[in-house]
């Protein structure tokens, strides 16, 4: 890379574009149907069928022309029913934007509020692509880590992440709940850090893709939304993926400030133009009769995420950090040294369980592991079996040694 | 827009987007049956059945999944099937990258070639579109008119394009056959192009979208690729969307030198991940199956090309360029006072016939106006009958006055 990088004279914005630690693993046995694949965030159910069928009719239907970079009318007020439903929070439809995945929901709001040199802080580990964004636009990445303690709790601490706050700083990104933590940021956080964004004119990134899997009780994640004005500096970006199994469809939303729904997507327009019109049309059919498919996968998740915690709290040299929200589990080897992704390596060689390296989520992720649980309960407990011996074995060898 | 700017502290980027002039005119009329709407870049016809189908398969099959960013590699096989069968090039499949439609084709490439402060060359009158995307990523625009002869003739002055670069120029953005003008380069000109951008070490950027639209033969338009080899600075920017009738399809592509394949989809992974994976499928299917289509779609549009040529040239006072390629008639009513978006209106008003103005079109575009043609000869017609007596009446009122 680096040698193209040189021979061509290309941008340093794509001179310093790390490898992906996620990729780098999961090419080692992306073919071999013997590995029970948990590296990537994404489950094993395709797609619901309504959803899909929706698809099909508006292809039928013609609907393959140019549409609006917005998106369609009836998807943002679809959005905006959504929304009510859940958070129970009133958003214009002229707010929403329609993009090609929570992914560029991120590109584009970065693109609309940073300058070259502005800084943007993010509590790490965090999802490798949200930092990547910002430097390739010039932006420069500050972070703050999480603080994890022994009896397998999680905490941003606040005052750290306000004492990060430079005259360059321009964004504050919050993931909640967290990719990978699966830490959840509590309504008083959030009113805390409205409060302090509010007052040194900050803008607030929420990354809300998670919102339902939650586990703590059975509603939502709260959300910025909630608390925030129509003109406050928020942006809040979203996807389809999750919630309904659309990984591969890219579609997701970002939502604006009153006022900045046609900025956002006169830049889409000069970037992608637009989703698909009739992938437009499916999405209206997952917000406005999805809801049940989301309570069934939540209740799945929270099968496997049991699952999954109880047996691997059990191992000696395993810290379990049990997500309060998200479908990955997070933890630690104590004792175990060598890098993330050496052990993640050895565990699939000897497991055939295919893990991600918590040095994919950059600082503060080395020696950590993330398990993806948005899977069938039994083969959450597979995996826990093929798991076990293989962590213990790791535990009592570094001990040895 | 600029008082949302000024109160919510945005990007530089942001504050000069334009607003587009042709979506301005269309926004006049978009719902109105009775328009003929000859404004957007897209024909009249759908996508042909055997392309939806393959879509459709695709969702049945379960291809909902994340995927590769640089795109399946069949598809990608499938794309050097391609080059060969109509330019007899041999390309290799990981040169290619599968990208959201021609427009994010070109913003990745700009992202990985430029930095800020870069000049590219573009001639003009242009799609506005590649103009933007130099801009928001704070590169330089420098343009170079063509050159518009009384007799209909059109030229790019290679003198005055290669008096225009600079110590900063990166690159020279070649779109030929050209929107809007239907200027296409010749083969020899392309030579002397190369040879210069190599002495300099300067990227062509050439978008090849219209390739198969030319009128002198029936071939199709050269392509850069014939005459570069794989570690030229070259970039060649396409789109499913005009070969196949697949414009809300968002599915385009981009062949850059040998190695760069992985680093311009690294940045699409970080800008969209990737496109849709059932979308992957049906394209394949459109270049294994399609190229009959296309020449169904070409014929048509030099049928309704020749209806349109013939019957405004006959016109006094309009100044008709016959396009060598594309589907759009660039003309000029000369002598009539008034800006071109004015008279676009009028026309839209009198005629109920929708065009572009050229001043959509940046530098050099005020006076001419733009009618797209890919459509059924007989609403060519239709459109001629409406329009005819309302030029001759512009052009009388101009003499008068």
């Amino acid at each position: 890379m680096s040698s193209a990088y040189e021979s061509y004279g290309l941008s340093s914005r794509v001179a310093e574009i790390p490898e992906n630690q996620i990729a780098r693993i999961a090419d080692l046995a992306r073919n071999d149907p013997e590995v029970i694949k948990l590296w990537i965030g994404e489950g094993d159910l395709p797609t619901p069928g309504f959803i899909n069928q929706a698809a099909e009719r508006a292809l039928q239907d013609g609907e393959t022309r140019y549409t609006y970079s917005q998106g369609l009318p009836q998807l943002r007020e679809a959005l905006a029913r959504y929304h009510q439903r859940h958070w129970n929070v009133a958003v214009d439809p002229s707010r929403f934007c329609i993009t090609v995945g929570g992914m560029n929901a991120l590109m584009l709001s970065l693109q609309m509020i940073l300058e070259p040199g502005d800084e943007v802080i993010t509590p790490t580990p965090a999802w490798p692509n949200s930092l990547e964004a910002i430097r390739i636009l010039g932006g420069v990445n500050v972070t703050v880590g999480y603080e994890f303690d022994a009896g397998g709790g999680m905490s941003l601490p606040l005052d750290r992440l306000f004492g990060a706050v430079t005259p360059r700083t321009r964004a504050i990104f919050i993931n909640s709940p967290s990719n990978p933590t699966g830490w959840k940021m509590s309504r008083e956080e959030m009113f805390q850090l409205r409060d302090f964004c509010r007052e040194r004119r900050l803008w607030i990134i929420a990354d809300e893709v998670y919102a339902h899997f939650v586990y703590d009780d059975a509603g939502v994640a709260p959300s910025f939304l909630e608390i925030c004005t129509a003109d406050d500096r928020l942006i809040v970006t979203n996807t389809f993926s999750k919630n309904w199994c659309m990984t591969g469809w890219r579609a997701g939303w970002a939502i604006v400030p009153e006022g900045l729904g046609g900025l956002l997507s006169n830049l889409g327009q000069y970037n992608t133009t637009s989703i698909p019109t009739f992938i437009q049309h499916a999405c209206v059919t997952a917000l406005d009769q999805g809801d049940d498919f989301i309570r069934y996968q939540v209740e799945r998740c929270r099968a496997s995420r049991q699952v999954l915690v109880e047996g691997l709290s059990r191992l000696p040299h395993v810290s379990v950090f049990a997500p309060q929200g998200t479908f990955y589990l997070f933890f630690r080897l104590d004792g175990v040294s060598g890098e993330s992704f050496e052990i993640a390596r050895h565990i699939l060689e000897q497991a055939k369980v295919g893990i991600a390296p918590g040095s994919a989520f950059g600082n503060g992720g080395e020696g950590y592991m993330r398990i993806c649980f948005a899977i069938d309960p039994a083969l959450a407990q597979q995996a826990l079996e093929r798991l076990t011996p293989c962590l213990i074995a790791l535990g009592t060898l570094s001990k040895s040694a």
